[in-house]
């Protein structure tokens, strides 16, 4: 049941037997979240972490006048609320997708991490790509012009489905509306729209119905200046 | 030597003596950077972490073309490049005003935290702290007003800097220029002088010189929707 987290953490270091057997021990029966629902809400102090099973999230923060920014969208594999772990939540996570998660008791998890304190380390370097997609998120929203910002978002949506085995690298599910789009971009949904458009019309991409399909993977990378160092995919330990 | 950080820590989670003896064990001499030096780059694979421990400092990306997005300003007892610790880095960390740091070698900080498994929770939950400072300016780049992004970062600033000792709550040293203030906050540098004109005009604060003086805190505090719930600072675990 753990294995997409068992994956994700091998794909950087080796596990021992005794680390593999006790991230089996975590499992328990997954909780399902139809989509749109909040799988972990800002102002929460969960006693529980949610890690995604099967599905996709995503991170999300609204301002008082209902402005709304998304800061990440997540696989499985993933720990969704690991900061619920040390402190308040201080944003809401959202099942993008019916979703299930295994619901983990926040003992468990610190018993686990002081005995294999190598596990402690491996899910803060998970976390550690987290940080790095929210500084590269930064960097876009703040100096990317629209036009890149979309593509840039397309491509690394499409190397992480990848990763997590939910992409052939051409053609993903991705069932967000241009208004997921542009709040994950800080743009207007009207600005989204047109880029989307653009980018149709320049034969890089598609996407309708909540499928993307890369028809010009070099052209889509060109027009995000896409580097995927960021996502710390191949780099083991 | 390592004072900062220990007081860092301990603001979260009482230390046993055991632990905070090998915390002192990390301290060495310090490196000394001047102002505007880089302590680590993008692209460098690090052998040792470099902790604040005078001065401050800031985390900063640059574009092909030259723009410029800062991720975050950060003040002694900080670890500014643990994600070094596990790849390679994806930005650069510049000193602000001449620096000193701690340079630990990664080995000692490995066996630290294997011998030491709560340390490394508290490590992790100090770096969930900043995940949730770029969350918070991804959500103020992508969704706030000029106004209200200026003015909660002047907050953001006095507020850490207070809690680092580093200001009386009305007055800090913060020397940085109006291209560093734009960079940071994704404007350009005339919309930024733009808004700092108007917050002063307003009487609710003064910033020249590389000081901050905040005349009118509920006033800003309103000006930038700052809420600081999300700097956890005051949260024990």
């Amino acid at each position: 049941m753990l294995s997409p987290l068992i994956a994700l953490l091998e794909r950087y270091m080796p596990l021992e037997p005794a680390e593999r057997q006790a991230l089996q021990e975590l499992a328990n029966q997954p909780r399902r979240f139809p989509a749109g629902a909040d799988l972990v809400l800002e102002g929460d102090r969960p006693k529980e972490a949610r890690l995604l099973l099967s599905g996709q999230a995503f991170r999300h923060k609204t301002l008082a006048d209902g402005r709304r920014q998304i800061m990440s969208f997540h696989v499985p594999g993933e720990l969704l609320d690991v900061q619920g772990l040390f402190m308040t939540m201080d944003h809401s996570v959202c099942a993008l997708t019916p979703c299930e998660a295994a619901v983990i008791p926040h003992p468990k998890l610190v018993a686990m991490f002081e005995a294999h304190p190598r596990l402690a380390l491996a899910f803060w370097r998970m976390n550690l790509v987290e940080g790095a997609v929210f500084r590269e998120w930064m960097l876009g929203i703040g100096r990317r012009d629209a036009y890149a910002r979309v593509a840039h978002l397309f491509c690394e949506v499409l190397i992480r489905l990848r990763a997590a085995g939910l992409s052939d690298g051409a053609r993903a599910a991705f069932p967000v509306t241009q208004q997921h789009l542009s709040d994950a971009l800080g743009l207007s949904a009207v600005h989204t729209n047109r880029v989307l458009q653009q980018l149709r019309g320049q034969g890089l991409l598609s996407f309708s119905g909540g499928e993307l399909v890369v028809m010009d993977w070099a052209g889509l990378q060109a027009a995000g200046e896409f580097d995927p160092a960021y996502l710390h995919l191949s780099e083991a330990n």
